[in-house]
C-alpha cells in the first residue's frame, strides 16, 4: 500500500515536472505528520531522481518544552533516514510584533525566508513544502469566501517559482495512514486546533461540519474543482496574451486598440484584456474589480466620444477608430516636492518629500501580493507597509489639513494630527512642510515622523499592500 | 431607495435579456419575501417591458392552517397589485411517496409542473422564479463539495430555458428592507429552519458560520464567482465547439480525429473534446469522469497502437493516423431476448426481455440529470427510474444468480432475491426467463415483476438518473 502511495506521489511530481535529475531539494521539516511524510518520501524517492536532500526545522520560540520536543524529534528523524538536517531559531513573538503581524503570519514567513537561505547557501534548487489536499481544500475555500477571483480559487500551485509541493493531491488521512503502516511517529502541534483565524475555523469548524453532514468527499472535491480551474484559468491567460500581444500597442504611455479589432474579440477575453492594460497601467494594482473592467468595457463597446474616469488616475477614451487607456497627466510627477493640491500617489512613481529641512527624500510606491511579503524585509527602515485592503481608493500625499487623525492602536484609540504635532514638538513652521499620506482625512503616515496609523497595519489576514521606498534624503529645492 | 433597487434589477433583466417587450409572464407565488417581491417588482415594472403577468400559488397540502394563510395572502397581494393569480392544490405527501423522493423534491417538481401548464394554457412565455443571490450562493458551494465540475460550479442561470431569475444577483436582505420600507408584509415558512437535507444545512449551519466568523460578503462573493464561471465556461464550451466541429468526424460509427489535428489542440480544449465525444458515444452519460478523459488522452496523445478500454461499453484507440473512439461491438445487440451471458447496458439500446410466457418487451435505458428530472413523468408505468450515483458501474442484463439480492427498504432491509420469488409465487420454469438489472448481486429491477430495490430509490439528493423505457409487450421468438 505505501508503494502505492510513493508511486501516486511520484508520478504526481513526475506530471507536474516538480524535480529534474540531480536537484538539491531543501525540504521543510516541522516534525508534524505532513513534514515527516514528506520527508520520507523524498528519502526513499532519493535514487529516482537522484536528488540531494537538506531537510531545515525552524524552532519558533514559541511553545517552548513541546517545540523543543519536536525539534529533537525532527533532527532525529531526519538522521534516520540519512539526511542533513539543519536547525534554526527564532524569536516569533519579538518579530511578529516588530513586523506588526499576527505569530502565525510571522512563523510563515520567517520559515520561508530559512529555507530561501539555506537553499541559496548551498546552492540548491528547490524548496519542498508538505502542502496536501486538505490544506489545498481550505485554501480554495478560504479564497472563494473572501472573493478573490476566480485566479486565486484555483488555490496553491504544485509549482511556484522554487517552491515545490509534491503532496498537493494526496490526502490528510492518506498520510497519516501510511505513517502508521511504516511505524513512523510524529508531532502534534497542539496550538494548530486553536485559534480564531479565519483559516483555523475553516479547518477547525467548516470543513468537518461539511464532511459529517453534506459531503465526506467534500475536500476532494474542492481541492479538485481549484486544480480543475487552475488549468482553465492558464488557458485563458494564454488566449488573453495572445489577443493581447496582437491588438494592444503603447503610444506615448497611452495603451492603443484599433476599435475594429476589439469588436472581433470575444467578450471574456475583452474582459481579460482590458484588466490586464489596466493592470499594467497603473503598476500592477493586481484587484482592480470588476466593475472597473466593466466600466471601461462599457466605454469601448460604446459610443464614440465616450470616456470614463478609472481609479489609480486612470482614464478610458472611445474616438472613432480607436480605444484609448491611459494616465491622466501621463508624464506629470511631483517634482519640487512642494504640493499644491493633494497628489493621489501612482504605483511605480517617485514623489519628492520635504525632509524637516534637511532636503527632500525620494518614495516610491508599490502594490504587493500577499505572496510577495515574503521576499519583503519588514524590518528595513526605509520600506513602509501598508494594509491595501483597508483603503477605498488610491491614498494621496498632501499637507495636513483641519480634521486630520490616525489611530494610535488597533483597537481604533484615534488621535487628531494637530495633537500629535504639539506632542511630537513639530513647530507650526515645520508643519506646513510636513507632507502626509492620507486616506481623506484618516492620515496612513507621516513619512518624516516614521509615524503610522494602526489602522493600516499589515496583519495576518493582510492580502495586498501599498509598500512605501524610501530613498536617501537629499538636498534638494523645495 | 427602493427605486434604485428596482433599477438594480431592471439592468440586470436587460443585460440578460429575461424579458422581451410584450412578454406573457407567470410568476411563482408563494407567499414568502423573496416571490411576494418579485411579483411586487414585476407589477412596478410591467409597463417597462408591456408585461403580461400571471401569478400561480401551490398550495403544497403538506401545513395545514400555516398553508392557508399563505395561500389567502398570495391571492391578496396579487390582487390588491392588479395582478391575477391562479391557486392550484397539491397532496404532495402522496406525490412524493408515489415518485419516492423526498416532499421537497416533489414539491419542486410539482410547482414547476404547474408553471408550466398554466404557462402553456395561456400562451405566455416565460416562468419567473425568485432565486436570489443567497440561493445561488447555497447552490454554488453545494456544487463545489458534491464535486459536480466546474461548469456545475457557476451556478443558477438567470435564464435557463423558459426560466427566468430576474432576482439572482440581488440579495435576500436587501429584499427583506426594501419590503419594509413598502410596508409589504409576507408569510415565513416556519418548515424552511428545520431539516437534515444538504441544502438546508448549508443554508442555515453553515452559510452563517461563514458569514459571521470569515466574511461576512460571502454569498456575494461566492455567488460572484460563480457568475464569472458561467462566463469563462460558456467560452470554453464554444472554443470546444468549434474545435469539434473542425476536428471530429463520425465513421460507420465511430468518431475519428486526424491525430496531426489533435496535436495542435491545446491540451485543456482537447480533454473537453474528449468529453463531449464520450457524451456523445455514450448517449449523455454527463458524469463521465476526468479519469476516463484522462485515459482516453493518454492514448490520443501516446504511442501508435496504444488502446484502453472505457466503461459504458466504450474503447479508444490511436492507430498511425487516426485517433479513434468507439463503442465495443457497435450495433450488435441483444436481439433474441436471450442472456447467454450478463449484458452491460448500453445507453440508447433497445433491449428485448422476455415477459412471463407473455412475449417479450423491449426496453431502452437512458441517463438522464437532475434538471430533467421536471420532464419525467414519474407516475407512468412503463418508466422507472434509479439513482445513478449508487451505481459504481454500468448495470448488467442477465438471469438471476445465486447470492442476488435486494433491498426491501431504505433502511437497508436486504431480501434474498431466491426467497423473493417463493413469497411472489415465481416457479422455478419461470424463473430461468425472469431478467433482471444487476450490479453485482445487488438486483436493481425485476422488470417482470415490477419490483426495484429500495437501494437505487430516487431521492431529494439523486442528481442523475439512469431511466429504463419499457415498450409494449410484443409476441417475440425468445
Amino acid at each position: 500500500m505505501n508503494r502505492d502511495i510513493c508511486e501516486r506521489i511520484a508520478i504526481y511530481c513526475d506530471r507536474n515536472r516538480l524535480f529534474a535529475d540531480g536537484d538539491g531539494v531543501v525540504a521543510g521539516l516541522s516534525g508534524g505528520a505532513d513534514s515527516v511524510f514528506l520527508l520520507w518520501f523524498l528519502a526513499k524517492q532519493q535514487e529516482r531522481w537522484g536528488l540531494r536532500i537538506q531537510a531545515v526545522h525552524v524552532n519558533h520560540g514559541i511553545r517552548g518544552e513541546e517545540a523543543l520536543r519536536d525539534q529533537e524529534y525532527a533532527a532525529l528523524f531526519a538522521e534516520r533516514n540519512g539526511i542533513p538536517c539543519r536547525v534554526e531559531r527564532a524569536d516569533i513573538p519579538s518579530l511578529a510584533k516588530e513586523w506588526r503581524m499576527t505569530e502565525e503570519e510571522a512563523g510563515r514567513i520567517f520559515r520561508y525566508q530559512c529555507f530561501e537561505r539555506v537553499r541559496e547557501e548551498l546552492g540548491f534548487d528547490k524548496i519542498a513544502v508538505a502542502h496536501h489536499r486538505d490544506d489545498q481544500a481550505e485554501t480554495v475555500l478560504f479564497q472563494l469566501l473572501r472573493g478573490s477571483g476566480l485566479r486565486g480559487l484555483g488555490g496553491m500551485r504544485p509549482k511556484r517559482g522554487r517552491i515545490v509541493r509534491p503532496l498537493l493531491e494526496t490526502g490528510r488521512r492518506e498520510i497519516e495512514e501510511a505513517l502508521e503502516r511504516e511505524g513512523i511517529s510524529y508531532c502534534t502541534d497542539t496550538t494548530n486546533e486553536q485559534g480564531q483565524y479565519a483559516r483555523n475555523i475553516i479547518r477547525n469548524q467548516v470543513m468537518p461540519l461539511l464532511k459529517e453532514k453534506i459531503q465526506p468527499m467534500a475536500a476532494e472535491h474542492i481541492a479538485g474543482a481549484g486544480t480543475h480551474l487552475q488549468e482553465i484559468m492558464d488557458y485563458i491567460d494564454c488566449q488573453r496574451d495572445q489577443v493581447y500581444t496582437e491588438i494592444v500597442r503603447r503610444d506615448r504611455g497611452r495603451l492603443v486598440i484599433d476599435a475594429g479589432m476589439f469588436e472581433e474579440v470575444p467578450a471574456v477575453i475583452g474582459r481579460e484584456v482590458i484588466l490586464k492594460m489596466m493592470q499594467e497601467l497603473s503598476g500592477g494594482c493586481k484587484d482592480i474589480t470588476a466593475v472597473h473592467v466593466e466600466s471601461v468595457e462599457s466605454v469601448f463597446r460604446g459610443q464614440t466620444g465616450k470616456k470614463v474616469m478609472l481609479p489609480y488616475g486612470m482614464a478610458a477614451e472611445k474616438s472613432y477608430e480607436y480605444l484609448l487607456l491611459y494616465q491622466k497627466g501621463t508624464g506629470i510627477r511631483q517634482k519640487e516636492g512642494r504640493y499644491s493640491q493633494p497628489q493621489t500617489i501612482q504605483l511605480g512613481s517617485a514623489y519628492k518629500v520635504p525632509w524637516r529641512g534637511r532636503g527632500c527624500c525620494d518614495i516610491v510606491f508599490y502594490k504587493k501580493t500577499v505572496e510577495n511579503l515574503l521576499e519583503l524585509n519588514l524590518k528595513k527602515h526605509c520600506t513602509k507597509c501598508f494594509d491595501y485592503a483597508k483603503m477605498d481608493s488610491m491614498p494621496v500625499l498632501r499637507y495636513p489639513e483641519e480634521g486630520d487623525f490616525l489611530w494610535l492602536d488597533r483597537a481604533g484609540r484615534a488621535k487628531k494630527l494637530s495633537r500629535l504635532f504639539i506632542d511630537e514638538k513639530v513647530s507650526r513652521g515645520e508643519r506646513k512642510d510636513m507632507v502626509v499620506l492620507a486616506e481623506g482625512h484618516h492620515v496612513i503616515w507621516i513619512p518624516v515622523l516614521g509615524r503610522c496609523s494602526a489602522y493600516y497595519y499589515v496583519t495576518g489576514d493582510t492580502r495586498a499592500i501599498i509598500q512605501a521606498d524610501l530613498g536617501k534624503i537629499r538636498f534638494c529645492l523645495s
